[in-house]
């Protein structure tokens, strides 16, 4: 058995609000996490190196120095370092090959990997970090278009074992924004469960609308809504969720990322999976099956391209732990 | 002399977050003002009552029992009374019939305005609180098209001496809580000074726009911008401005609000007016001049009616003085 085929690494979902590391198995299984607060912002005067060696001494004790991968904020400007951003289109290996491999003080390494930019967008490139990672993992095999919800949603255009181009809608930052600060939402209740009609009304709003209205006419009918009694205060998150993502699915086609009928992917390992499948739905797409666990699939493929290219260095921690 | 032509009157603009109370010569000169931070949200046990009288007590002990007229918010769900809402199409003497005048323990009077319903929107019927005073004192006898910028942005028909629909757009809660809340404009510093530079290039990002593209797409460039070194962070608040008002424009214009070329009016007291009128010549509208003190102007025209109208009640304050 070669050392690849047996290897535990140590994968970090290390975002702006919260650290996660997961110890995977070299089939993906996920064998271990640890999760805490200390996301980007929490970390003190830089010491990213001893928030992730306190979080990780446990498997290094039981499992030697084992290589630790991480994609996305924390390779930002705000995080540990900065990586580049590898242009699209792009394959697996062109981010593999962006990798930025930083030792650690006790021998072992840290590997960051790249985002990916799209400089074609207007009238700024367009920018990603992490959901490339969630791409690879969902497979760039088939041509099809992808939307991954979260904060900065993407829309991706997957052709030609390549991530071709992409977009970003800022429709969670709006949602969360809005429910949380706003006059809109301001005596709105969150249901114990998520109420489905008043989620499909606001859906609704936004597709059958014949007048060419936009996102800042729509949004005032949770308030209207509510004014009228067409909208009780559990009603109105959900009713502002499905008219927010609605509008992005409208922006979307407009856009051209998809056409009537179409079958998509939604790739992401939270609750907006179900929120996006289901505007999806209204919209008259069907859905390509996706794994919850692209992130992961995704980093420990390009972490196995680029421990091929770079053998020596990140098979240190490995052979040190044998010696 | 008339009662009517000496007499001094209190008007309030009592919002969410601010109490203010003008002392109102008839001729609209306001002779005094009182402001606090007393607004409907900070109002305990709802004691609009005492809050009032504690404020206008100084002007009750040297003029006498004046009357006190409020149009606006304070006559909302969450305020003093809830007002019904007139609807549209409507005029001036519409208004005044619906007034609700409430005796106060001291044998004065607060003279409720109500507001404005258009029940020819779609989903829900559109309200405004406060405007419809502020179209009344812009005048109605022009047939033009008026926006009044704020949290929720009203645009307005008037003809043929009538307010006769309008529209909601949330152009101040998106553009309030974006700045104040989101990643988006994390970064952003505030410049001493508006960068109008960097806020008209917002404002050509979605006029010059040929893509189809919306506000969830645009929004993205503010960050974009920053990565990419297109903005910097004391122009990115100004680059946002530019961006939501200007979406704003460019909705309205899709409905049909104004045409190229058009003549509108941008009603309002403060910055807003400037940046609206920024916005408007950036889309090619002339502005038709409008007063600073058009609310002022509207409830003194609305409460010269209701007086006519209901002479005994409300001049009651006034035969009390001179008693």
């Amino acid at each position: 058995m070669t050392a690849n085929a047996t290897r535990l690494r140590i994968i970090l979902d290390w975002g702006t609000t919260s650290f996660r590391a997961l110890l995977v198995a070299p089939d993906g299984t996920v064998q271990d996490s640890i999760e805490t607060e200390m996301g980007i912002h929490s970390v003190k005067d830089g010491d990213f190196l001893g928030v992730l060696q306190r979080a990780i001494a446990p498997w290094r004790t039981a499992h030697g120095l084992l290589p630790v991968y991480a994609a996305g904020m924390i390779g930002s400007r705000n995080g540990w370092i900065e990586m580049p951003y590898v242009p699209a289109p792009a394959r697996a290996e062109d981010l593999a090959a962006q990798v930025k491999i930083v030792p650690l003080p006790d021998g072992g390494t840290i590997t960051f990997l790249p985002g990916l930019t799209d400089c074609s967008a207007h009238p700024f490139p367009d920018v990603m970090r992490g959901e490339e990672t969630q791409l690879v993992g969902l497979g760039l095999e088939r041509d099809i278009t992808v939307v991954l919800p979260g904060t900065h949603a993407k829309w991706v255009r997957i052709a030609g074992g390549r991530i071709v181009a992409f977009q970003t809608l800022v429709t969670g930052e709006i949602f969360g924004t809005l429910s949380r600060h706003s006059f809109l939402a301001k005596v709105a209740r969150k249901p114990a469960m998520p109420d489905w009609d008043a989620f499909l009304k606001g859906v609704a709003l936004v597709r059958d609308d014949k007048r060419p209205a936009g996102l800042l006419t729509h949004l005032f009918a949770v308030r209207t809504g509510w004014l009228s009694g067409g909208l009780v205060p559990e009603q109105m998150t959900d009713y502002l969720s499905g008219l927010v993502v609605a509008s992005e699915f409208q922006e979307a086609k407009a856009l051209e990322w998809f056409k009537d009928g179409e079958r998509i992917a939604v790739v992401g390992d939270d609750d907006l999976v179900e929120v996006y499948e289901r505007v999806a739905g209204a919209f008259g797409l069907s859905l390509e099956p996706a794994p919850e666990d692209a992130a992961v699939r995704g980093c420990l493929i390009i972490a196995r391209i680029a421990e091929e290219r770079y053998p020596t260095v990140l098979a240190g921690a490995d052979r040190q732990r044998r010696a």
